[in-house]
C-alpha cells in the first residue's frame, strides 16, 4: 500500500483525484505503482470549500499534519515559491518523495530539492513542469541517458504559440490574438510570464539540467518575447517560407559551453516544429547518435496536465515497493554559460526607411562595417516609406545587435523592424 | 560492474560496441547505469571476419560459452526468429536479462519470453523493436502506465514513407520510388516484408500489447500493403487535403475490443503525421485523458538504432545494480480482437469506368444498397474513359467490401482503383 498526499486542489490536483479514484482504472494502477495506491488527503487553503469529485473528508489545511498522517509520496500542484519550496523540504526531509509540477521552483532550486531528495532516499520527479502531458523529462532522464544531445529546441508555452498561429493563419495582430487568448483563457490578464517568455525560460533550464547537466539554482538566462513581433514580420516570414514561434533552446557550444535562452525565432516550414500550432507544445532534441526526436502534445490543461503527474506517481510508488530511487540528475561542473553575444544564427532584420535614394547602400554598409554578411534583400513600401528586409548569413548575435543599434541612429532610418532568429533547415 | 554480452556485430551491434567504447562517453555511461559497463563478448557468425572498431579479442562464437563467461545483460542484435529465440531463452533462464531489437520475435513470442523474464527475474527491454531511436515502448511501459489509451497510429516504416513521400512530393510512380529506395538500400531486393506491411504488423502488435495488453503469440492481424497504390490516388489525395501514408494501427473498440491493423490510408494535411517524411518514423498515441500525444524520430539505420539499444541497456543495468527487475507488460484476457469487417472509417474509393450515361447512377446504388452513405464524388477522365472518386462518410470495412466486389461485376465498371481508409481530421 502507497499512501499519497497531494497539496492543490486547483484544475490539475482534481483531475488526479479523479484519475486516481476511477473505479475503472483501479487495475491498471496496482500494476503500474507494483501496488495499491491510497489517497490520504489533499491539501488546500480553504477546507470548507466544497471541490467537485473531492470527499471533503480527504481536505487538510496543514501539510505537515497530513506528512503526520504518513506518506510515501506527495504530490504538489500547489504551484508558487514560497511557501512550496518549504513543504517540499518537509517531505524530502522524511524520506518522502516528491512529485512536483511546478517549473518555476524547480528552476529556483531544482538542484538543491534533488539532491535532498538523493540524501533521503526518494524520489523528485517533476514530468508535468515541462511541456504539460509529453513524457519528455522521463525519456531524457531514462532512454536517452546514454545519448550526447547536442540541442534542445521546444515550443514549451501555449499561450504564445496560440498568440503566433492566430497572427500566422488569422492575419490576425499581436494585441487582437492576445485579447483572444485572454477571453479564452488561455493568457492571464497580465499576460508578461508568457509573453515575456519568463515560462519557457523556467522550462529551457529544466529541460538544460536533464540534457547537458547544468545547475537550477535560479540563475536567469537570455530571454526575448514576442511582444514586438508584427503581422508584417509574420507575413515576410510566410513568404520566405518560415514561420515564427517562440522557442526554449538549449544548446551545446563547443565540448563544455552551453547556451539557454528563450527567443522567437523563423523556423522553415518543412522543420516538424513548424507543424506545432495553437496551444499544444513540443520538444525537439538533437542527439549526437540518435539524430533528430520530436515530442508533441497538449502543453497545458489540467487533465493532460494530471497524466503527466500520475505516470510520474506511479514511477516514484514502483520505486517505493521495491525500496530504491531514482539516480538524481547530476550536474557537470565543466561546463560554463555561453555568452549570448557570442551565439552564432541567421537572423532576419527588418528596417524602416525613408525611400532616398542612397539608402539602401547606407544601411548595407553598417551591416558589413559590423561583419555582418546579408543572405538576401526584399524591399517593400507605400509613399515616401520602404520597409528593407533583410535575411544575414551566420552571424554572431552581438554583432547584429551592434548593426541594429548603429542602424538606429542613421537619420534615414526611421525605425527597426524586427530583429529574430532564423533556425536552419538542415537542423 | 556490469557484464554486457552481445550477439551481432552488424551496422546496430558495431554502432553500439562503438557507443559503449567510446572514452568521451564513459563519465556519462557510468552515471546513467550506475556501475561501470564491461562488454565480455560479442557473438558473431565468423570471428575470424575483421570488424572494424571491434577488438578480435572480444568475438565469440557461441552464445551458450559467451553465457558461461558471466554475462548481466545480452544485447541481442542479430535478428532472426530461430536461433535467436533459444538464446535468449537460455539467458532468461540464467536470469540474464535481455535487451532484443528484433521486432519478428517478439510478435511472434513476446510473452513467453517476457513471462520467463519475470520468472527468472530479468528484465527483457525491446525499445529498438519499434522506431528505431524513437523512445516510444519506454513511454507506454512508464509515464503513460496510468493512462487508458484509445488509440496507437504510427508511421512505422520507414521504406514505404520513403516511397509514399517519393510519390507525393516528386510525383514518381510506385514502381519507380521503389526502385529508388533499392538503390539507396532503404528497401530490400524482395521488398515484401515492408511494402506487404509485415514489418508494420509486427511493430502494430508490439505496440498494442503495450498500450492494451494483448498478447504477443504470433497471431496474425490485418494487413495490406503499399503495392496498389497509384500516383492518380496520391494526386486525389493531395487536391482532397490528404496525404497517403502507410499507418499501423491499434485501437480499442469498446471497452475490451482491439482493433489491429497495418494498411495504407489518407491523412488530412493538418494532422501532425502528414509531416513524417521520408525515411522519419512517428507514433501518434491518443489517450483518454493525455489528449493526443507524438513521437518523431529516425526508424532505422544502425546508429540511431544503437542509441535505443542502449538506452534499454542502461536501464537493465540500473536494475542489475539495484537488484530490481520492471514489470512485464501484462495480458489483459478480457480483450477480444475486433473483427475487421466491423471497424468503421471514412473511405476513399476510386473507380474507372466507361463514360456512358447512367453510370454515375449504377454505381452510386450499389453503394446505397450496401449503406455506404457517400460524402462527395469527384469525376475525372479523358476520351470514353472516366473515373470516378469517392469520399464515403463513416461506413463498417465489411460494407465498403461487398460494394467493391458488386461494382467489379458492373458492365460499365472498367476496374477498381484504390480503396483507403481516411483519417478523421479531428483524430
Amino acid at each position: 500500500m502507497i499512501r499519497v498526499g497531494v497539496i492543490g486542489a486547483g484544475f490539475v490536483g482534481g483531475a488526479l483525484v479523479n484519475l486516481l479514484q476511477d473505479p475503472s482504472r483501479q487495475i491498471a494502477l496496482v500494476d503500474a505503482a507494483t501496488g495499491e495506491l491510497e489517497l490520504v488527503g489533499v491539501v488546500v487553503r480553504d477546507v470548507a470549500k466544497p471541490r467537485v469529485g473531492i470527499d471533503p473528508g480527504l481536505l487538510r489545511d496543514n501539510v505537515e499534519s497530513l506528512l503526520d498522517e504518513g506518506v510515501d509520496v506527495l504530490v504538489e500542484v500547489a504551484g508558487g515559491v514560497e511557501p512550496t519550496r518549504h513543504y517540499l523540504e518537509l517531505a524530502l526531509r522524511r524520506g518522502v518523495s516528491v512529485v512536483t509540477a511546478n517549473k518555476a521552483l524547480m528552476a529556483e532550486c531544482g538542484t538543491y530539492l534533488a539532491a535532498l531528495a538523493h540524501e533521503n532516499g526518494a524520489d523528485l520527479f517533476y514530468e508535468a513542469a515541462v511541456g504539460g502531458a509529453i513524457p519528455i523529462l522521463r525519456a531524457l532522464r531514462t532512454s536517452l541517458a546514454g545519448e550526447r544531445i547536442l540541442r534542445v529546441m521546444g515550443i514549451v508555452n501555449g499561450t504564445t504559440n496560440f498568440i503566433l498561429t492566430k497572427m500566422t493563419e488569422h492575419h490576425a495582430t499581436y494585441l487582437d490574438a492576445l485579447a483572444e487568448a485572454q477571453a479564452l483563457g488561455y493568457a492571464e490578464a497580465d499576460p508578461s510570464a508568457d509573453v515575456e517568455a519568463y515560462d519557457a525560460a523556467a522550462k529551457v533550464q529544466v529541460l538544460s539540467s536533464l540534457a547537458f547537466g547544468t545547475p537550477l539554482v535560479g540563475e536567469e538566462i537570455s530571454r526575448e518575447g514576442i511582444t514586438a513581433i508584427r503581422s508584417i514580420d509574420v507575413a515576410f516570414a510566410r513568404r520566405a517560407g518560415y514561420v515564427i514561434k517562440l522557442l526554449g533552446v538549449a544548446e551545446r557550444v563547443g565540448e563544455h559551453g552551453v547556451s539557454r535562452r528563450a527567443h522567437p525565432a523563423m523556423i522553415p516550414l518543412s522543420h516538424p516544429l513548424a507543424a506545432v500550432h495553437g496551444a499544444m507544445n513540443a520538444v525537439f532534441v538533437e542527439g549526437e547518435k540518435s539524430g533528430p526526436l520530436m515530442w508533441l502534445g497538449p502543453g497545458a490543461g489540467g487533465v493532460p496536465t494530471a497524466t503527466a503527474v500520475l505516470g510520474d506517481l506511479l514511477d516514484a510508488a514502483r520505486n517505493r515497493v521495491s525500496k530504491r530511487h531514482d539516480v538524481p540528475f547530476s550536474v557537470d561542473d565543466r561546463l560554463f554559460a555561453v555568452d549570448e553575444g557570442d551565439v552564432t544564427s541567421v537572423f532576419y532584420v527588418s528596417v524602416d526607411v525613408l525611400d532616398r535614394p542612397g539608402v539602401l547602400a547606407a544601411v548595407a554598409s553598417v551591416f558589413g562595417r559590423h561583419g555582418v554578411s546579408i543572405q538576401s534583400m526584399e524591399q517593400s513600401g507605400v509613399h515616401d516609406e520602404a520597409r528593407l528586409s533583410f535575411l544575414t548569413h551566420h552571424a554572431r548575435n552581438r554583432d547584429v545587435r551592434a548593426t541594429i543599434d548603429e542602424l538606429a541612429t542613421l537619420e534615414s532610418v526611421d525605425s527597426i523592424g524586427a530583429c529574430l532568429r532564423v533556425i536552419d533547415g538542415g537542423n
